[in-house]
C-alpha cells in the first residue's frame, strides 16, 4: 500500500466513492477502510508526487499520507549490503574508514603539494583541493580553474592519491572529469539537478553534500537523480544544515549518519571543517563523526591558514591533523572500522 | 570604519602590534583603542571576506566584526531611490504593485491560455509559467522546455502581457532570452553563481528568488552578481524559507519586505503560494504581502488544479483569483501604492 | 481509524498477529489491510500519545501515523463557531478585530498613564503593560510586581479598558488575577504545563503566547490543557518563532493565522513587535497581520522609548501608533472585520 | 572596551556628540574613532541589555555591537579552570566521564529497581527518573509525584547511586530536594527564570538542559540566573534543538560541546536519547558525545520499553546499554578522559 488517503470526519459517500474512482484511473488499486470516524483509502502501486498532490485535493479529503519512501535506488530495500567503491585501489564504504584532506581552495602549487604531502604522510586517503568556489560574494576569490585542476592532478599522481574537487557548473563537467577522481557537488548544487543529471552520466564517483536546508530524504533524491542515469557510485556527506544555532557557521547533524544508514546503501562522511567554520572545533566534530560511525571525513588542512584566500579559518593546521588522524584510527577501531592504511 | 578586531582580554601587547601591522599590510589603515579590558583595532578602507577571515586568526584576537555590509550596488547607500523599472509597459516597483500570475507548469496550450485570459481580465500584470521545472524527484514531470516557451512567448502575445517563466542552467540562458521578458532564478539556484553570472551578461530584467535557507545579506548578495555584470535590472521575492514549522510548505518571512526595503532599492515581491503549499492560505498571505508594502505577488493559478502535473495543492481557482486582486487594489491604496490598471 | 500502523516491507506474519493483538488489548479494534508489498493495521478508536510509541516498537513495525489531532476541546470539530469573548464589554474573535496596546513593561504612573491615554484615543481596546518581566539576564530590570499591577488596575479603570498582563509564576496566578482583566502567558511558558493548570482553574481569560519553538499543534496542545480545566476562555497570539533568519529578532508566521483559524475556534491574534524587535518594521507587520485575518495585535509603545527599561527599540510612538490604527481600521474592512470602536 | 556604537555613514556631528553625551549619562566612557565612511563610539565600562537598547535608539546610529559575553559568573574569563563537582563521591567535570541512566518515568518500584540494577552493573554512575513530566498533552501520563520521588531515593539508597530527577514547579523545589540528589530542569524550563531562581538558592547541584530554541549564550544566561543565587554546582546539557530536520525528534548539536567548553567552565553532558527520539540512533550519539569529549551522557534505559508510559521509543534495552558502556570507556580514554569506575 504506498499512498493512505484520509478522508475528513464528516466526508460524504460521495466523496470516498469519488476517490476510489480516481485511485483507479490513475493505475492503482483502492482499498477502503471504514473507521469509526475516519474512512481512509489505500492506494496500491506505482506512485509518483504527481499523484499524491491530486488526491489530496479532491473533495472530502482531509490528507494524504506517503507509506513509501520517494527514492528506490538508493534505497536499503532496493541493495541491502553496503556499497563499497573502489577509487584508483582506495576501498569506501563498509568497513572501511577514508579521511579526505588537503586546502579549501588549490591557491598555489607550493601550498597544494607542502599540504598534500602531510596529509598524506599523516594518513589521508584522498586529496581534496577547490579549483571552482562557489563563494557567496562576486568579489571573493572563486578559484584557479582549469590551472587548479592540472595542479590536483599532479598533486595526486605524485602522492599516489586519488582526488576530489568540486564541480559546479553542467559545461565544465568534461574538464573536470579529465583531471579528477571524483567529482564533489557541493552543498548549494545538492539541487542543481540538471549538474546532477550531468554527472550521472559520467563514469566517476560522486560526492554529494547535504544541502544547507535539505532534508535526508532530499539528499537520497538527489543521490537518486545520479543513480537514475546509470552512475552507481555515489558517496553522500553531512556538512552541517542552517538552524537559529549562531555559535557556529552551521549545526552539524550527526545524526545523519545513523539515519542514512538505515535507509540507504549509500557511504556517508561528514564534513566538521564547513560545519563549524572554526578550526578548533573540527578535531572534536571529526572524532565523533568517526564514533557515529561514518565512513570518513572530509578535513581542511592548510599550512599557513591566516593566508588563506578561502576559508583560513576553519583549516586545521598539519601538525593538528596528523594527532587527529591517530585518535581517528582508534576510534574506528572502536566501532568495529578501520582506516585504510598507507 | 569597515572592520573592527577585538582583541582578547589578556592580549599581548606584541598580538596588538602584529594586528596592526597586518592590517597596513593588507592595504587598510588601522586605529587603535584600548578599552578597560579589551583593545580594539578599527581598519578602515576596502575590504573583501577574505581580509576578515585572515585577521581573525592572528594571534590574541578573539573576534572580527565587519561595520559595512558586503554588497554595494544592491544598497541604499549607492542608489537612494526605489528602482523603477518598465518592462514591455509595465511598471515595477516604487509606488506601483504588479501581480505575477499563472499556472506552475506550462502543460499544455488550452491550460496555459485559459489560465492566462482568466488572471488578465482578473488584473494580473505579467503572465507566468514554467517550462523548465526543478523537481526533488527525477521520476516527475520536468516541463515542456523549449516548446513551453514558445507556447508561452504566444500567450504573452495574445493577451498583451509580459512573461516570467524560469532558468535553470547556464545553457538555457540564450534560449530562455529569445522567448520570455523575464528570467527568474528559483530558491534552489539562488546560489548558483554561473548562472546568475550568465543572466547578468543579459539584457533581461532577473526576478531573483530567495533560497531556503538564505538570509536576506545573501539573496542582496545574489543580487550583486547580476547588477556586477551590467544588468541593474533585478527584483528580488521572499518565497518561505524553511524552518521547523512543518504545519506549511515552508514559513513566509514577511519582515523580509520592509528589511529589505530598508537596506535596498530594488523592488520586493513575494511568492505565497510555494511558502504555502495549501491554496486555502494564499488569499490571507497575498493580502498580508500586499499589506507589508511588497511590489507585487506571484500567485499561481490553475483551472483544474486536481489535474496538474506540479504543485496543484497551492493553485488556487480562477474565481478565487478575482476576488483576491480586488481585495489586493483596495490594501494597496491603503499604503500608498496602486495596482496597475487594465 | 486513529492510528495507522505500517508494518516493514518484509514483516512476518506474526509479527502482523502480534500488532492486531496488541491493538486489540490496548483497546481499540483493529483493521488489517494487505497491500502490494505493505500490510497496514488501522486502529480505531480513543488513543493517547503512549499508545502510538508503544505499538511503534513492536516487531516488523515500520512506523505508525497518527491520524486525527491529539487536540479536542481546542478543535473546530469540536465546536465548529469562532468562539468570541466578552471582556468588560469588549468583544473579541470572529469579525471582530481589537488592539492590544501599552508599554512593554510598567515602569512608572507616568509612562503607563500617558501610554495608555495615547492609545485608547488612537483606538486600542486593551491595555497591556509587564510587571513580571522575564528576562534573559538575571542582571535585567524585571518589572516592579504588584505594585505594577496596581498602577496598570488603576490605569485601566481610569481610562475605561480592560487590561493584560503576563503571568510567569504558578505562586503568581491569584496577585494576578485580583489587578488584571486577562492573563497572558508568555511565549517561553508555553509548555509551563502547571502554570497552565493554574490558570486554567481560575475564571480569567487566557492568552497564550507561542513558543519561539513551538509547532502549532504544540500550541493548541497549550490551550488545550487551560481548556481541560474549565477555563473556555482562551485567545492564541502568534509572536514569531526562532529561524536562521537573523535580520529580524524573531520570524513572524503569518501563516499560523489562517492555519489556526482552520484548525480551532479559538481568537488568534498576532505580536509584530517581538516578532521584529524593531520598530520601523512594526507597522508593515501589524496591517500584514490584520489582513491575513487576525483577530487583532498586540503592539508595544512608548513615548520615550529610549529610555525604557526593557524591549525599548520594537516600541512606536504613540503618533505613528495612531497613524498605524487608522490604516488597521481600514485594511480590517476589506477583510470583512472590524475593529471595535471607541 | 565594551560596547561599540556604530553611526550611519552620513551621521552628524550633532548625532555623534548626543551619543557621547548619553553613553557618559549612563555611568560609561566614550572612546570616538572617526573612519573614512564611519565613525564609531566605543563606551567602557559595566553594562546592562538595557544599556545597549538605549543607545541603538539615538538618532545616527546604524547599530550597537556588544563586545563582551553577557554571562560572568559562567564565564572562562570568571573561573579559568575546569569545574569539577564532587556528588556523594561522584567526581563530575574535568576529566571525569559519567554516565547518568535510567527509565523516563518512574513508572512502577519494579522497573525503576531492575532497570538501575541493570545499569549500575553497566558502569552507570548516577540514577535517574521522572517523577514529575511535562508532557505535550494533558492526556498523557504525567508522573507519579512524590511517590516517585521516594521510590527513587529508595533505589538510590540500595545501589548506592547519587540520583537526578526534575523539577518543572518552583513550589516542587523542596520536595524535590527532600528526596533527589541533582535537581534537573528541562528544556522547556530553561527560561522559568522564578524556577531557576528557586533552585539556585539551595544547596543541590542543578542540571539545565538546553532549550529546543535556545542560543548557548541564552544556555549559559540561565546558569548564570542559578549562579548568580550562590549555588554554583551547575552542569549543563545539550539535548537537540528544534530545526527543521524531520528525520530525527530534535537535532543533537554536537558543536555545543566544544563551545562551551571554550566559554566556560561548567561540565557539558549530552542527552541523545531525547534528541534522537529512536533507540536505534542512541548508542551512535552517545559514542560521537563522548568522543567530542562531553562530561558525561545521560541515557534512557527500559527493560520493557514497549510497555513505558513515556518515550518508549527512545529507551534502550539493558544489554545493548552495558555494551554502549564498554565503548565509552574506549572512546572515553582516546581522548584523555576517564570513566568513573564502580
Amino acid at each position: 500500500m504506498d499512498l493512505v488517503v484520509v478522508m475528513k470526519s464528516g466526508a460524504a459517500a460521495d466523496d470516498v466513492q469519488r476517490v476510489v474512482e480516481r485511485v483507479g484511473e490513475l493505475g492503482l488499486t483502492p482499498h477502503t477502510s471504514r473507521g469509526e470516524f475516519r474512512t481512509i483509502v489505500g492506494a496500491v502501486g506505482e506512485k509518483t508526487p504527481e499523484l499524491q498532490q491530486q488526491l489530496e485535493q479532491l473533495p472530502g479529503v482531509d490528507h494524504v499520507m506517503a507509506i513509501t519512501q520517494p527514492y528506490r535506488l538508493a534505497s536499503r530495500e532496493f541493495h541491502e549490503a553496503d556499497t563499497i567503491l573502489d577509487i584508483r585501489g582506495v576501498r569506501i564504504g563498509g568497513p572501511h574508514v577514508n579521511i579526505i584532506a588537503g586546502p579549501c581552495a588549490i591557491e598555489s602549487r607550493e601550498v597544494l603539494f607542502s599540504v598534500g604531502r602531510a596529509v598524506k604522510q599523516a594518513g589521508a586517503a584522498i586529496l581534496r583541493g577547490g579549483a571552482y568556489k562557489p563563494r557567496t560574494s562576486p568579489y571573493s576569490f572563486s578559484g584557479l580553474g582549469r590551472e587548479g585542476l592540472e595542479l590536483l592532478q599532479q598533486a595526486g599522481a605524485e602522492l599516489g592519491m586519488p582526488t576530489i574537487t568540486e564541480v559546479t557548473d553542467p559545461r565544465d563537467v568534461p574538464v573536470v572529469c579529465e583531471f579528477a577522481d571524483i567529482l564533489q557537488i557541493g552543498a548549494r548544487n545538492m539541487q542543481n539537478y540538471n549538474l546532477l543529471l550531468e554527472v550521472g552520466r559520467t563514469s566517476k564517483p560522486v560526492f554529494i553534500k547535504r544541502g544547507l536546508a535539505a532534508s535526508i530524504t532530499e539528499l537520497l533524491m538527489s543521490a537518486e537523480y545520479v543513480l537514475s542515469q546509470g552512475n552507481h557510485r555515489v558517496m553522500l556527506c553531512e556538512r552541517g544544515i542552517r538552524t537559529f544555532a549562531e555559535e557556529t557557521r552551521y549545526t552539524l547533524d550527526l545524526s545523519a549518519v545513523p539515519v542514512i544508514q538505515e535507509r540507504s546503501h549509500l557511504p556517508v562522511f561528514v564534513d566538521p571543517s564547513h560545519a563549524a567554520g572554526k578550526r578548533d572545533l573540527v578535531p572534536a566534530l571529526a572524532l565523533a563523526a568517526i564514533a557515529a560511525g561514518a565512513a570518513g571525513a572530509i578535513v581542511e588542512v592548510h599550512s599557513c591558514p591566516d593566508r588563506a584566500l578561502c576559508d583560513g579559518p576553519q583549516a586545521v593546521l598539519p601538525a593538528r591533523f596528523t594527532a587527529l588522524m591517530e585518535q581517528i584510527r582508534q576510534v574506528a577501531a572502536i566501532v568495529g572500522h578501520r582506516v585504510t592504511q598507507w
